[in-house]
């Protein structure tokens, strides 16, 4: 087809890294791309902070996990959601910013994930692999004390980035016709579509040659959402300024 | 460098497009190379309304601005985070979903925003251009009264698309050597560093042949923020069944 859908189409989580670095240049050149995505009424709402300190990686490493791909990845970068930037344009004008509603959380959490989904991309298409990280969402305070990440800022994920020493196979989504909708939101044949697409979840699982196991998308999806998520989320997003008004 | 980076580096936004229709096949290529993006715990929380009905995407077009070209645009999707297939999910297999956590929230609008880059750029990579509609979050209530969106889905953004029939100049993005930290965060000398941005702003807005005007970015995010966003938002995602616990 393309580059650009080829790249897309072969994205899978790379954890495991050869141990050569990435050059400070390319690291430029691929962030530099991922800067144009779009973004909420020009806020650019966002902030990348590349972990270089092994003794911080590895404490992130820990509370995400541990994930030890974290402490052993060449680029390891957080991005932020980042509303002190404008805090500030608004300080050096001479005006007040009105703060602390959920409309400004969702516009700087979506303007990170788009430079980060950017992000990924470049580096595919440079050879490089990686994964996003969730993980540091486990223990977020703690992230911000160790990046010195201020109020109005906080970190959405992190990002794994490096040469892969790995090729998994891919993860096949959800077939497109349960996704797109047209004119309204029906999901009348959706059971019976979950249930053939958890079939192809679990051919995929018997058949992967790491981690192989018994299992498909809607036991996955049960087990992950019966239980409480992260409930400590809410009062950490207010204790840094997005009381989500 | 590479059509990935190229690409990524030539967006603009485009609201005037070719009255020439994006065929059915392309627009399932597009989407179907969107969906391999990264999906926190293979949860892919997201759905696609492909908005067709003309009397709908006049009705979106007025709430979100007026912006004509989402009457316009051949091609209107609706990026929503969706839970409900989780909820259902859990039911198939006699279990329940436990529901209501910011974490939820951020993990569904981030795969959303994830699927939408990777769209944009697929879209971009195949001659099209388009622009995110953020304005649908002026009235959310009626989007989904309009597109039957049920509890636990939200619309998060609109996307525009078709074929360019315009060709915009390139909008400076933030340094990034701003937006770029290692290993801590710093803004000490960011005020200076947006000054100097604020003047690259200026020559951009003073050159452009469209919508010439004087300003900077300081400026703009000043106007910008010193004013209640989408104070709404709050109340019409608990209603909604996101109520941020």
């Amino acid at each position: 087809m393309n580059q650009v859908i080829e790249v897309m189409k072969q994205h899978r989580s790379i954890r495991k890294f050869e141990e050569k670095p990435v050059e400070e240049n390319l690291i430029r050149t691929i962030l530099e791309a991922a800067q144009h995505a779009s973004t909420s009424n020009f806020v650019q709402a966002y902030s990348v902070i590349n972990v270089v300190d092994t003794s911080k990686r590895a404490q992130i490493a820990e509370l995400a996990g541990p994930q030890p791909w974290i402490e052993q990845c060449p680029l390891f970068l957080v991005f932020c959601a980042d509303l002190k930037r404008h805090d500030k344009a608004c300080g050096m004008c001479g005006m007040e910013m009105v703060k602390g509603y959920t409309e400004q959380f969702i516009i700087a959490t979506v303007d990170a994930a788009l430079v980060a989904q950017n992000t990924m991309l470049a580096a595919e298409s440079l050879g490089l692999g990686g994964v996003y990280i969730g993980g540091i969402r486990n223990d977020p305070e703690k992230v911000c004390h160790l990046l010195d990440i201020p109020d109005l800022v906080y970190p959405v994920f992190g990002m794994c980035l490096g040469y892969p020493a790995e090729d998994p196979q891919l993860k096949p989504r959800l077939p497109l016709d349960i996704v797109l909708k047209v004119d309204r939101y029906t999901d009348a044949t959706e059971q019976v579509q979950l249930s053939s697409y958890d079939q192809v979840c679990c051919d995929y699982y018997n058949q992967r040659e790491c981690a192989n196991r018994d299992d498909n998308w809607t036991q996955q999806m049960s087990r992950l959402m019966c239980r409480e998520m992260r409930p400590h989320m809410r009062a950490f997003l207010e204790s840094k300024g997005f009381p989500m008004k």
